[in-house]
């Protein structure tokens, strides 16, 4: 039985991969005098009064919503917000795992950008953070940029910015591996959605050489117009010389290539025009877009992908649980540029010197110290930037 | 320590009253490719071509939401949506312990009625059932009716028909022990809420003899205008006799007060002045409309109030866990008015003839056969009355 039919099996015996419990016993009149009426009158006006005490007195303070709309989920595309359940459910199931974060998944049955806005806006002081999930672009940035103003709790698209703090992880020891400094990479990007851009903004902010992005129709350059606002932005902060032409073009001389695009785009022959060492991080999922065996023989130095059956996985699970647990702990009202940058460094760090080589550039996927990690790094770089509800990282010595 | 403060740091012990887990380990690469990628694209792909499919391989099959404004939170009133999360909290906790049926907590940050429709119909399909809880009336009528048009899952207004089914019951049993026929009871409801209103129509539909409604203005007829919508629709189908005149004039001579309205309201002499064997549920909380000694030493035969401490005790309790989790079993579309006379017979069915007398005319809130007993036969009902997604009711051999 192949794992498509076997996780078929298994989703029917599972009837469901979440289920929620009550924390404490109600089996009598005391119990329920304390659990609920007369008793939760108490907390219920505690928090009228403090509304900061929904932290304390209710599960907020370790609650994240995992919310799509259907739309992009993933590779199989816009198949609606009913068929995307067990993938948010999954995901839901992998924040506890990893995390011990409670997450809860909501599909939302709207393809209206202020629809969907005003939905999880509304439901949103249920919670204490709000995951996005498997959104189209563009519509995924302005849903996350409208949420993040309407909402003081942390707004994630993590198909935006785990991936980027994951591939910025990998990239950071990589760079290490292969003696190149980040400040000096020629990075290209292929794939202009919305994870490429988020990449992009990440790898800017750590501050890499030049970048440049390819869609499909080719180099993305400033002095270009495209119809998505969102590509004329990134054009204008990429691409310092104004390179034109395809993919082919755009590899030439980089030492980085990053794929977020389609399976067998990028060739033996674009890898040989790279600088020495190349890096390839060819995620496209489940056929990268060069295996590889083929690309280590066409010279490259380190190769990534999406998958677990090669060396270095780039699986966003070593990043979202720890960066919301840590954003949870501290009560973060956002998670931040500062904070993504602290998830990279932190999931960098998790491989250690002696352990780190070209087929171990980023820590297992099951390695149950990077969440901790990344979570404690996350809350103290919430506290230092000011968007954190308390002024102590309660992970610190944990 | 009294019970408000001791549930105050319980609520802090506590840390929130539920928690989501995971029903399957993701602890190897195995177990990753089945619960998430690759191969959770499998039930994705099958919800698409069946939807239906989502009851099997979601936890959509056991999952209610409970959902409230915040606007009319048990005794206290427009607490808002943050304050009532403690009691929504404590419902699902309930909904767990009694019925094995996951709840999850959602508070609508708005106090517009179709802003909080349309909140709620868009997330609708992330669950088989919704329960709303503690809106305010006028507006409860209204979004519970626009909400069972948009959706084809249950929607649920507890404090309106949970409240009616456990009254009802307890009438049952009442008239068994004081000899009364239902078909011949003169029934005054004070209080005409969300609450007083369900009640009435709910024992119309149990085919009670005549029905007085009074509000703070005095007795509900249907020669009389009201701003209320809902008042001049319940005033035309009950008040027979177009009585006016306040609470003392509308219990002369009725064998039953329901009182839904606020402490010591009803008078020994307005019990006196009532039928032979007087049935009295004072049901304001938490001081009835007159404590239970009194209107016993004032000739009541059977006297019932929404407390603990006091025998028959009216709780809705015995009646959502049970109603939600037939109606989850056969994927009812709908609780309708057969599912809510068939609950209300359960449960007072639960009660055996022996057992049965003054003082216990409703199962203990603690018996745990009450919510399988409720559950089997509101799943038939669902079944005969052509609601039910599926023709065969999984519970009735349990």
């Amino acid at each position: 039985m192949d794992i498509m039919q076997s996780s078929l099996e298994k989703h029917k015996e599972w009837g469901g991969k979440i289920e929620i419990i009550s924390r404490t016993r109600i089996n009598d009149r005391d119990s329920l005098s304390h659990a609920y009426t007369p008793g939760v009158a108490q907390p219920c006006l505690e928090i009228e009064k403090d509304p900061s005490l929904s932290y304390t007195l209710t599960r907020r303070h370790n609650l994240v919503a995992v919310i799509t709309d259907g739309t992009a989920v993933l590779g199989l595309g816009d198949i609606g917000p009913l068929a995307a359940m067990p993938v948010m459910e999954g995901k839901c199931a992998l924040f506890k795992e990893f995390a011990d974060v409670d997450a809860f998944p909501l599909c939302v049955n709207s393809k209206d950008t202020d629809e969907i806005v005003n939905t999880i806006a509304n439901i949103g002081l249920s919670f204490g953070g709000i995951n996005l999930e498997d959104i189209a672009a563009p519509r995924c940035f302005e849903i996350e940029a409208k949420l993040k103003e309407r909402l003081d709790i942390p707004v994630f698209h993590d198909d935006q910015h785990g991936t980027a703090i994951v591939v910025a992880a990998a990239l950071v020891n990589a760079c290490k591996v292969a003696g190149k400094q980040i400040s000096e990479l020629e990075i290209v990007i292929n794939g202009a959605g919305s994870a490429g851009i988020a990449i992009a903004k990440h790898l800017l902010a750590l501050g890499v050489g030049n970048l440049i992005l390819v869609d499909i129709n080719g180099i993305l350059a400033s002095d270009e117009t495209y119809e998505n606002p969102a590509h004329n932005e990134i054009a204008s902060l990429t691409n310092k010389n104004k390179k034109h032409g395809k993919l082919a073009d755009a590899v030439q001389g980089a030492d980085v290539f990053i794929g977020v695009s389609r399976p067998k785009l990028l060739t033996a022959e674009m890898i040989q025009s790279m600088n020495q060492k190349p890096i390839v991080f060819a995620m496209a999922n489940p056929v990268p877009e060069i295996m590889p065996d083929e690309a280590k023989q066409a010279g490259a130095y380190i190769v990534g992908t999406g998958r677990s059956d090669f060396p270095n996985q780039i699986n966003n699970v070593v990043a979202f649980p720890g960066v919301f647990k840590g954003a949870l702990a501290v009560r973060a009202k956002d998670i931040n540029q500062e904070m993504k940058v602290a998830a990279t460094k932190a999931i960098a760090g998790c491989v250690s010197d002696d352990k780190l080589n070209a087929d171990f550039i980023l820590p297992d996927a099951f390695d149950r110290s990077v969440a901790l990690a990344v979570a404690k790094a996350v809350a103290q770089a919430a506290i230092d930037s000011g968007v954190a509800g308390l002024d102590v990282n309660p992970l610190a010595s944990s």
